[in-house]
């Protein structure tokens, strides 16, 4: 395994099945003294109580703890600091850096300027890989499996860096995907030549209807209203219980969270509902990658 | 005991109790192993170091650890996550939700949403009964018993939620209560007709003189000045350190604290101000209450 | 040695030897239990990422905890509340408080309010007395010694407060000390007074190169744009990598960071940069200091 985890392309099938099977065992042991005397530095120049709180409780259950900050303001970057100097001086006091950045290639940036590994928590439109194994682990656990299913892509696929990252971990897989969005958002070029060579079979829609009837998975993200003209298009992207009822039995919705009013709640209480499982698999999850980047560290 | 503590009725006389002889063990242990393993999240949607800190350390203390936000800004309520869905998921990562919130009824919002464990840590105008446990702890500690004492409580009994637990907790004893404010911040309509059917001899002044001299206890909060017309009127409920001449030599002045300039501090070197204390205790009282809560929990 | 550290004048020579000596043995242990139960608040009033986090991060290596807050919009005092209230009640809690504030004198208050020990972290201009721990270790790491040394010390030498806390320290040793600035921003005369009954050889200079030519070390400092008039000025106290061409070989290069464009980046690869060692040895002094300071007390 790579020192940092900067994208999801830093892992190859067999590092990401191992962190998802070492994830299942923390299902089942919340609390385990892997890290004991480590220090994770969780540093958020965005909020993110989702992503941070997850991360830290991961540390905290692995015995590690934790310093860090949960925006910019409270930073010397307000001072004028570039990240290469923040970076450099935190990573001296920590074992394990958690970077969430409003700047795409942030991360990448701060892996350069620090020995000390460094995760990818989001940097701009760009990646966010922990969420990515998050996802895959959610898709695994409800499905049993991940080759031979057919997934259900849906919301703002240009610019969404959860989807990003997510296909290009599924291109390791042999799936089918259908990818739903309005025209003006749809995947970014490349990542629709990269998934050509691949063992996955795409194919794009506008209309949500079509595309959930037969999938196993749902992965939803929000559509921001910024990014359409009209109110009119962005209602056409909002799931509801109605929509539901033809889907096969095992389907289960994912969302990254938060959620605005494209999932709508009263699905919440319907067995096709997952995306508060898969929040919750946040921590284990991340507890499993916390273990695999730091066991070679000497903390 | 119920699984949540969202007002001070959650608890009856017994349970009280018992957590109040537990804080007293606890003045004496500061450091214990109890919670081990157990993390708390300390969830402030508005400011308050005096609560955060004191159930933070309280955790810690216990062997726990802490994950949490000490003001919305930092949370995904700014990209508008409703409060059940930011409880729910939070609730999957820690064992117990400290829960301060600027609107009332917030508590019992979260409590829906989660199993976990939720602490009304102060909702609007509402309640705030763990600071009623601390009150209650005070006079306890500070004249050897409850039952059977005469209180003077003045300040702003309208709007003070701290003022509104206390209220309900007292009602469970015997005592004497000599409320003190303005006219336009008396105590509110329900809580006056509660108290009628229990065993409370109270009392209503607009003058604080009167009511200070033969209590055992004084209990004070803040006016805001907002709230009442005119600089005159807000003068009258400052307490002076020349007002505690013809006082009980066992008298003491309580205040949830912070204070502004309605307790004078030439008050703080007198033997009856014990505001101090009171605060002290707070560390004490929440463990207490959050070993009792969590006793039965896996962890 | 003293409760407190509000200034470096508060330790003497032997002291500051005890503290430099364990801090050395900290930097090849970075994990001890000595503080294990122990309390630490961090009570940063306004925002500074190296010093809160290097403070935290040794009291966490060191087996102890942490609460506190990063910046003063998430406390009391924006609800009107004193220093000195805030910090009899943190100190309550806590069994050490580490407090950064805007207002020369604070940690004096603050000091004055609890019994808990105080570390000063930053009050105001007046001093910073771990950041200077921290520049003597550096030095005497870097150079085997302090006694006998030549040392440039360069920037803002009249609203720095690390330079004022560090010359303070100097002052106990055989040293040579060139001062070097902008004659708007001299040492403050008292300082200067100060030297003159000292066995520190001082001489003042405007010009950077005559200065760090036989240096030992070069302590540089930001010198804030607005406190000049004029660009041209703010330049030339600018340290850039041509300008070492002639030093000497052992010479090394301190800055308190963060920088912003006084110490130019291309110095970061040449073997007189010595100023992220600095920073990470931030958290094995803070270890000593905290050791130090709290081995007598009842944890």
């Amino acid at each position: 395994m790579k020192q940092d985890l900067l994208t999801i392309e830093d892992l190859d099938r067999k590092e990401i099945e191992e962190i998802l099977h070492k994830a299942k065992e923390f299902c089942e042991r919340r609390e385990r003294n892997d890290l004991r005397g480590g220090v994770l530095a969780s540093c958020f120049f965005e909020p993110s109580t989702r992503t941070r709180l997850s991360f830290e409780t991961a540390m905290l259950r692995l015995g590690g703890s934790v310093i860090g900050f949960s925006e910019a303001g409270s930073t010397s970057s307000q001072k004028g600091e570039i990240l290469e100097d923040t970076m450099r001086v935190v990573g001296s006091f920590a074992d394990v850096i958690v970077l969430r950045h409003f700047e795409a290639g942030a991360a990448k940036k701060a892996a350069k300027a620090t020995k000390t590994p460094v995760v990818n928590a989001g940097d701009g439109a760009n990646e966010h890989p922990s969420q990515t194994l998050v996802d895959l682990f959610t898709v695994w656990i409800s499905q049993g499996k991940i080759d031979g299913l057919r997934l259900a892509i849906m919301g703002d696929l240009k610019y969404g860096r959860t989807v990003h990252s997510l296909v290009k971990a599924l291109s390791l897989y042999q799936v089918k995907i259908d990818f739903v969005s309005p025209k003006e958002l749809t995947l970014p070029e490349d990542l629709k030549e990269m998934l050509k060579g691949k063992d996955v079979a795409c194919s794009y829609h506008e209309d949500i209807e079509a595309a959930i009837k037969d999938a196993d998975v749902v992965y939803t993200t929000r559509v921001q209203k910024e990014r359409l003209q009209g109110e009119v298009l962005h209602h056409r992207y909002v799931l509801k219980k109605e929509m539901l009822a033809g889907c096969r039995h095992n389907m289960k919705i994912l969302h990254p969270l938060p959620r605005v009013d494209e999932l709508d709640r009263e699905i919440d209480h319907t067995p096709f509902a997952y995306y508060f499982e898969q929040a919750q698999y946040g921590v284990p999850v991340r507890m499993a990658l916390l273990a695999s980047l730091l066991k070679k560290e000497k903390i």
